[in-house]
């Protein structure tokens, strides 16, 4: 395995540079931070470009070390002020892998049950999402362009749910949902009005998806257009300060009952 | 109003100690930081011994300056440097007040709903909890003296409600436990055990206490022998990868459905 020691090697900089969206969508391809992740990634899939390891994360994440190194295309050691380069966390575990992001985005299956993040844009919210429509057995999570999967922190968020876990990516949102309603699929909106159908109350037939809406503005207009219903969570307390986060998990908790 | 501008200053040296676990416990007095939570203790009954702000906040925060001004024992405009000093976070409000913890504990409704955190450490868990709890409309939370309710992030992650919401200090919980069971509370310890009782099919005829363990180690024993039953969320995706926020979640939204 070649060694680097520089910060100024040109795949430690290329490497660096995907911690910036711009550079993520120029490239196509994603960084990976941490054994257990990168692991996760090459255990799912996805083609590992380059791997970067100190010679202590490789001791001490045996395992890992040698699926990532049998799995990638090019791999190398890297020192300490290189692995500090890397990281965009305090404490890091010095285990790196440049990724290309997948070219063909998961099919939807019409009797599933996914939710649809609609430009969810923190990613601690929509790595958590992530996390808990998995835990929760969701058959998959929808994206459009306003969401980033590929943010390190969105990846930390999930806890490698974003990797592990159908990820459709809907650029043309309009298109598939317009297909999915043909296919029966409900498609619920979530809002905060009460007159809107209790999220407690749903009964499916078929599949569904359960629209997740942006932080600060909801569901997006032309979401909720071609949504075949509304749902919200009753409320009893002081509901209206619910965390964003909180809200997302009670919603999937209760959609997820209908599976 | 005094000004302050040095560092050295004895209250704001005071002030700052706060910041640390040790000093709120020796002294009984904590510390707040932003308007919206100094204003929400001045008009919850707490006592605010010490308020500093500087001109600049008094100004952007007019009303929670002149509240906490007329409700504060002594008040201080401070520097931009003074503020760097009393302040955690990356954007200050420069907006502060020493409070005292309350002497008296709320005392419980027997008929009402509770949600009791067992020596959860983590600040933002603690807060996360408290908030959700009162938005679904939780009768007050139960804390043991493993939760540190004055820890600034704690507070913030709480959005106040730390603050606001009944919060029971119980330093002896086998007491509070015993005499809540022999007037009829149930005290429902939540569990990681697919046989104990799905959280999603209680029903309640007196008031209840939801008791939610430590993100590592669950319920501890001494309360779970207190306990008059456990509860768990049934599990049909990966639900050991549920994060202790969303687990916590769940319950209690499970819970207040109850009330």
């Amino acid at each position: 395995m070649e060694i680097i020691t520089s910060r100024n090697n040109p795949s430690v900089k290329a490497a660096a540079s995907l911690r910036e969206t711009k550079e993520r969508k120029r490239t196509g391809l994603f960084l990976l931070e941490g054994a257990r992740l990168c692991a996760d990634a090459a255990l799912n899939g996805v083609t590992v470009t380059e791997f970067f390891v100190t010679e202590k994360a490789a001791e001490k994440y045996g395992k890992e070390f040698s699926l990532l190194k049998e799995r990638s295309e090019r791999s190398f050691f890297i020192n300490e002020s290189v692995a500090e380069k890397l990281t965009d966390t305090k404490n890091s575990q010095q285990f790196f892998a440049v990724c290309r992001e997948k070219e063909t985005s998961p099919v939807i299956d019409t009797s599933g049950m996914y939710v649809f993040t609609d430009n969810i844009q923190n990613p601690d919210n929509l790595g958590a999402i992530a996390r808990t429509a998995e835990a929760l057995g969701a058959d998959g999570i929808i994206v459009n362009s306003g969401c980033d999967i590929h943010s390190p922190k969105a990846l930390r968020a999930s806890m490698g749910a974003l990797i592990r876990f159908p990820v459709i990516r809907a650029d043309d949102i309009k298109a598939l949902l317009t297909e999915l309603r043909e296919k029966n699929m409900q498609i619920l909106s979530s809002v905060v009005d009460p007159d809107a159908a209790s999220i407690a109350d749903l009964s499916f037939v078929n599949g569904g998806v359960l629209v997740i809406g942006n932080e600060g503005n909801g569901v997006s207009k032309e979401v909720l257009e071609l949504s075949t219903g509304t749902v919200t969570i009753p409320m009893k307390g002081k509901a209206e300060s619910l965390n964003a986060s909180a809200a997302a998990t009670i919603l999937i908790w209760e959609f997820m009952k209908n599976k």
